[in-house]
């Protein structure tokens, strides 16, 4: 299910097969919280030849509530979506403020943000809600607890996620949906190490790494993986959960992970950010008005190929959707292109000199 | 430059010739007020077959400002959008409180909301900032006083309308672009008969119908489109503004009117409602919840042949800016079809019946 075609010192290439086809690793995937990527149709997130998104259980279960997409006949159906999808369990999420969260071995106990009911999540139901959604990989219920929280309390984070991780494993009824565990344990090495090595004693499809790019400064985030990284079986992918700046991106590669989802690149779309292999610039800016040319030049992107600097800066400024829209598309498109580029100069053998070129060159 | 192919009754079914290709009549134009029409591309406004849009010079001139869109290379390139382009003067949005207006008989005064310096817009400054944007079709500066001022006002604003259109045509250069000036007279037969005759006199290439639909009863705008509509040229094209209501479209298509624009049904769609040959519905309702069935039957938009109605219930409910576009796309595609439909029927002389018929159906 994961072939691992090259490694390059620890960057790797690799192939993950799913029940909706082949992701090429390293992989970015675009965020489709609510099944959506804010402000795309499915066939434009195809034209940017995204291979996999990844979309939220808990958030799903909450709206449209996982009935209506089971009578979809699943989550593909209901979004028109043919390729591949992970589900995040909500671990993350569910631990906000607004869901007034309890944290037992049982499981979390929420308040609804509509109904004002309370509600038990347990390991076993975020398996059998991502069964009915249908995803290709589900990710078990993790506890993830803030940046910042003392050696204890990570502690009981560890070991809570690993029981978890067991009982969904146990839970876990559907072939041909992939399932991954998630290492916690904050930035304390001891306790990454824990995490990892009871993880895989269980064994799993493929490991996320949670609870970092909760805070943390960006060096402790690469430390950290680049000591948990090896403690995971070569023969399965990693998955670097919620990193998406193009920088940490690569630098996370480089350590040996596979994919990666974030909101960021296409949340600073819809705040004017534009990425670039030179880095990012706000488009808003004065010295644009009346710059005619592409958001990028050579990029063969929808936004690149149809509409100008000049023209979109004016829709962020006066709050078009159209604005948004353009960026979000030219955003996911250079990411693509970023894990393309990556992906051949680890086939290539020349991965840590396209690092430091591109370290170099894309300052922002 | 306007042809008349067909009249049935009063009815007509004629073809506009512009420098931008021909606009088959009666047509209803999408508005694109900040050359963008809300939340679609040019390519998807162009996917619906939408002949003319319509955008507004004073808005423009206030952002991006006409220098940007003149170095553009005009209105058609900035936004990307080679077909016709009509841009209405800004008479009726330049009296908006927040710009807090002065009308004299020079022009109007107003505040502008970005810097809070005063300017002054005069019918000769309209027709350079139009000439400059590029449209095809440009209006004429009219004083277009709120539905229920007396007669007194009403009376001043036509002679100044008039006034307003004979310094436009004086100062209008530009021979590839039509100039349409603009009946005014609120309710009041008496002025709309004087301000007809006058704008006629002087000749322009169509003919706007303002001061409508701006909170008068729906009988009484046809009422004053029924008596005002016979004293226009039968070989220019009418063009009655700020409507877009689909009964109300063929119930004014019948008594004369060849071209129309609003905001309505674009906003409509951001706002839940999609139109049908049986009226409109608010897609948020429960019954739509596990309705996998496309947005309306047999419908060929781009949001029919892809996403059920479940789906973009769910995008609209949780705020996913695609479900706007999704209505969007659905609204306009209705009322491109409702226009092909209208003017096969006058040519086949059978509007009426074709008339009586969907206002019967369509009871939304």
């Amino acid at each position: 299910m994961f072939e691992l075609i090259h490694e390059n010192k620890s960057a790797r290439a690799g192939k993950l097969k799913t029940a909706h086809g082949t992701v090429e690793t390293p992989c970015f995937m675009p965020v489709a919280t609510k099944a959506s990527v804010k402000t795309l149709s499915s066939s434009e997130i195809l034209d940017i030849d995204v291979q996999a998104l990844i979309s939220n259980a808990f958030v799903l279960y909450l709206k449209p509530g996982v009935d209506v997409i089971e009578k979809a006949g699943g989550l593909h159906s209901f979004m028109k979506w043919g390729r591949t999808i992970f589900t995040d369990s909500g671990g993350f999420q569910i631990l906000k403020e607004e869901f007034a969260p309890e944290v037992k071995d049982k499981g979390v106990t929420f308040r609804s943000p509509f109904d004002e009911t309370r509600h038990l999540f347990t390991p076993e139901k975020c398996v059998g809600v991502q069964e009915a959604l249908g995803s290709d990989v589900a990710m078990v219920l993790d506890d993830c607890p803030p940046y910042g929280d003392g050696h204890d309390r990570m502690k009981t984070s560890v070991m809570r996620t690993t029981d978890w991780a067991k009982r969904a494993k146990d839970a876990h009824k559907n072939k041909k949906q992939l399932l991954f565990s998630i290492v916690q344990g904050g930035t304390f090495r001891d306790l990454r190490e824990k995490s990892a090595r009871d993880l895989v004693d269980i064994g799993f499809d493929g490991y996320g790494i949670g609870g970092l790019s909760i805070g943390e400064p960006k060096d402790k985030m690469l430390e950290v993986l680049a000591y948990t990284l090896p403690l995971l079986p070569r023969a399965r992918p990693r998955y670097l959960m919620g990193v998406g700046s193009p920088v940490e991106l690569i630098r996370s590669i480089s350590l040996g992970t596979d994919i990666f989802d974030s909101a960021f690149p296409t949340r600073n779309a819809r705040h004017n950010s534009v990425y670039t292999w030179q880095g990012s610039y706000n488009i808003t800016r004065g010295k644009y008005k009346t710059d005619f040319s592409s958001l990028e030049e050579g990029c063969t992107c929808y936004a690149c190929e149809n509409y100008t600097k000049a023209y979109i800066r004016h829709l962020m400024i006066v709050y078009e959707t159209l604005g948004m829209r353009l960026v979000t598309i030219h955003n996911l498109h250079f990411l693509r292109k970023l894990m393309k580029k990556a992906r051949a100069a680890i086939e290539e053998n020349r991965f840590s000199k396209f690092e430091s070129e591109f370290s170099k060159m894309h300052a922002g």
